[in-house]
């Protein structure tokens, strides 16, 4: 399979399948903007699950929190988006179109355009253009407030570090995660889901005792924390690496950063995830525009200072993407080409699908009933289809990632002789009693 | 209890117990814009997972999706939104301030602060304000988009519903559900997470034949569903009622639409859900607007025709708002005044708390922790806490929620007499043995 065949695969998979479509598609579409359908939304919400239990719910010393989408200017000015959140853009001398400088392909394309005016293209100098998407509350000019949407979900954690210190007084060191959307005016958004203008992230930071020694170990144990949960979203460990940052491109706050890569069919090794070193950038200046004490007093040594942050974040959207790159895979079966997504069971959209074997026979569309009953109870997503030949329902649910179709014929009915269960990735079908069919797909589960 | 007290009360409890923040806080705050903290997040949490599961997981009729925060305003044309999604307002001739010109109680405290300029008080006549919260995307002014955050949720599902027969082949009857933030540039925002400019909205589209038997059956199961769905929240049935849209504030594309509402402390009955015949004037205007056909073919009666629509709409931050009023309770316990928190288990953000009796006990220590554990592998939401004396653990408990508070002391390590599991509206402690713990507290949570 060609590289970039695949990323198209897996567009046309999201829209023929119900993951992924355009936002607002029938208006022509919002560039860098999409809707997530009744299998897509699943799929994303197992990857936010898995998300909130491994960095919140299973540990002691983090908590969850939801902060706003909109945000006052003087945030925006405290973390340097207002300067910094820009990208580099030129405008097409010929059209006045304007894309980003340092994406040459962008602009290579863009310059085909106009190969019938060759003598003219050219290009204005970059200047800078700021990503931030703004926007006015109030119920008049005069008394309007300037806002933004989050460029990044960093801040609305960082802004509540003192109502967290005063509510649940915790100890360092402790973390705070949330999940939530971020939007950049992305001058020229691409490649699906990647570089998009609205956005979801996950996002942990957690804060530290002021000093090296602490701060390299934190940084160290974060660092392998976030691998290993990237690693069990299902990837390959060779299509996973770590990339630190150039001393030219590391934020000049910033003590270290390092992201973890995933080598993608669209455009080689890309960002997944990042474990980066802020140390007290964010409280420091969020205590000097607020004018708020963000210190932390420690009871032990006494001394009261702006602890440290690592941070650990990346993109939902990006992860979701990346899983289904990975997942995606074509074979041969039965002597026909299959498409099928290698999904995590824990991530997959639809645990269980259960068949009739005919639809007609009401004896064997009663026992599929009473099984898929039994089997949503445990599993919760689990699907029934009577729907089509069997092999047509196999392949539905092969492209939607299902680990297990469990189908009832008439050796379950007439013999006793139990149900089959198909693994999605094998295809080969066992025979197993009712009895032990949840317990057998719970052990296969995992 | 006074009325106005309770609201009070609530709102210092959220701040003082890690439920909610006022947005940005720190920079002065952002009005009608609030940040939710750790137990905040996961009533918040619990409220979604509870209607996902009954409007959407179980139901075989009904699929999820999760469209984007961004359209285009085409869509708020069609809809009717950027036409007439207004509110009146009046603006002071003296200071120049907007406010609603329909809440008499704004206009009346706003003429108390000009109490001493008695002769000069007075408004303007009221002029219509669009609520849409707009932004633009693009790189330059003159190629940039104009943009609005959507200002219900309900547009992002009809845009898609073309989307969803293609991916899905559904059969009529058949729903589509999502949860996700909504904006709205309310001129006086008020009443804590009652009116707010940033919310969250959770709703099903149900699309049905358009006839008016298979209307009328539709609305009243859906009425009926909506009612009994709310009431599962943890209501009191005196609580909430029904009222009837009348005629004249009916929108002149619906059937019919009503609206249970909730007896507020600080206002009286307030619309708390909405079950709204809307026929098919969404997916008609979507239709004209779009030039896309969003019309469904009938197999059985091989007819084609644009499908009705019944909606059932609820806030999330308004149910939580409701759910705490609710709940919120003083009583007397051993003589001393206490607050708690009478919340469903199903909706408690803590659901178990383990306490070792004293700190300073190695043995009562390690023994609670033991129970922690095999507690939150099975109830996931458990806290352990070993701070401060046993009566101030349970207050605090008790002021969020948690229902079951489980205590490890002397007797259960030397005479092997099990735990105390203490109830939280009673404050009733029970002895429980070791083995028996988590099947008891199973039984007690549903």
């Amino acid at each position: 399979m060609e590289k970039e065949n695949k990323m198209e695969k897996i567009v046309s998979l999201c829209k023929r399948r119900g993951f992924v479509f355009q936002g607002s598609e029938i208006y022509g579409g919002l560039a860098g903007i999409f809707d997530y359908g009744p299998y897509g939304v699943e799929l994303r919400h197992n990857i936010k699950q898995y998300f909130w239990q491994k960095f919140i719910s299973e540990r002691e010393d983090v908590y969850g929190m939801g902060a706003a989408i909109l945000m006052p200017e003087k945030v925006w000015e405290a973390s340097g988006h207002t300067q910094l959140f820009t990208d580099p853009l030129v405008e097409c001398k010929i059209c006045h179109e304007r894309v980003r400088a340092d994406q040459a392909e962008v602009i290579s394309d863009h310059e085909k355009t106009h190969k019938n005016e060759k003598e003219k293209v050219g290009w204005t100098e970059p200047s800078t253009f700021n990503l931030l998407v703004g926007s006015k509350l109030g119920a008049s000019e005069k008394t309007a407030t300037q806002v933004y949407l989050r460029g990044e979900i960093t801040q609305g954690v960082h802004v509540n570090f003192k109502n967290i210190l005063d509510s649940m007084h915790p100890k360092l060191p402790f973390g705070l995660g949330q999940i939530g959307k971020a939007f950049r005016n992305e001058i020229t958004p691409r490649d699906f889901l990647f570089r998009q203008r609205e956005f979801e992230q996950m996002e942990l930071q957690y804060y530290i005792k002021p000093n090296d020694e602490e701060g390299d170990k934190q940084y160290e144990y974060w660092k392998q924390f976030a691998f290993d949960w990237y690693l069990g979203l299902g990837f390959k460990k060779e299509n996973l690496r770590w990339r630190q940052h150039a001393k030219d491109e590391l934020a000049h706050y910033a003590k270290d950063a390092w992201d973890i890569e995933y080598n993608t069919p669209f455009a080689g090794w890309k960002e997944a995830w990042g474990v980066h070193h802020r140390k007290d950038w964010d409280l420091r200046r969020h205590s000097e525009y607020s004018k708020t004490d963000l210190s932390y007093y420690d009871e032990e040594t006494k001394e009261r200072f702006i602890p440290w942050d690592i941070e650990c974040s990346g993109g939902v959207d990006r992860a979701f993407l990346f899983v289904l790159l990975e997942a995606y895979t074509e074979d041969e079966l039965g002597g026909e080409t299959r498409t099928y997504l290698k999904l995590s069971p824990k991530l997959a959209p639809v645990k269980v699908a259960v068949f009739p074997l005919l639809k007609n026979k009401p004896q064997l569309v009663e026992k599929a009933r009473e099984i898929y009953k039994t089997l949503k109870k445990e599993f919760g997503a689990v699907e029934f289809d009577d729907n089509g030949n069997i092999g047509k329902r196999y392949r539905r649910q092969d492209e939607i990632g299902t680990p297990f179709c469990v189908t009832i014929d008439f050796d379950t009915l007439e013999k006793n002789e139990g149900v089959t269960v198909r693994d999605r990735d094998t295809g080969k079908q066992e025979r197993i009693s009712e009895n032990n069919l949840v317990s057998y797909i719970k052990e296969k589960m995992v």
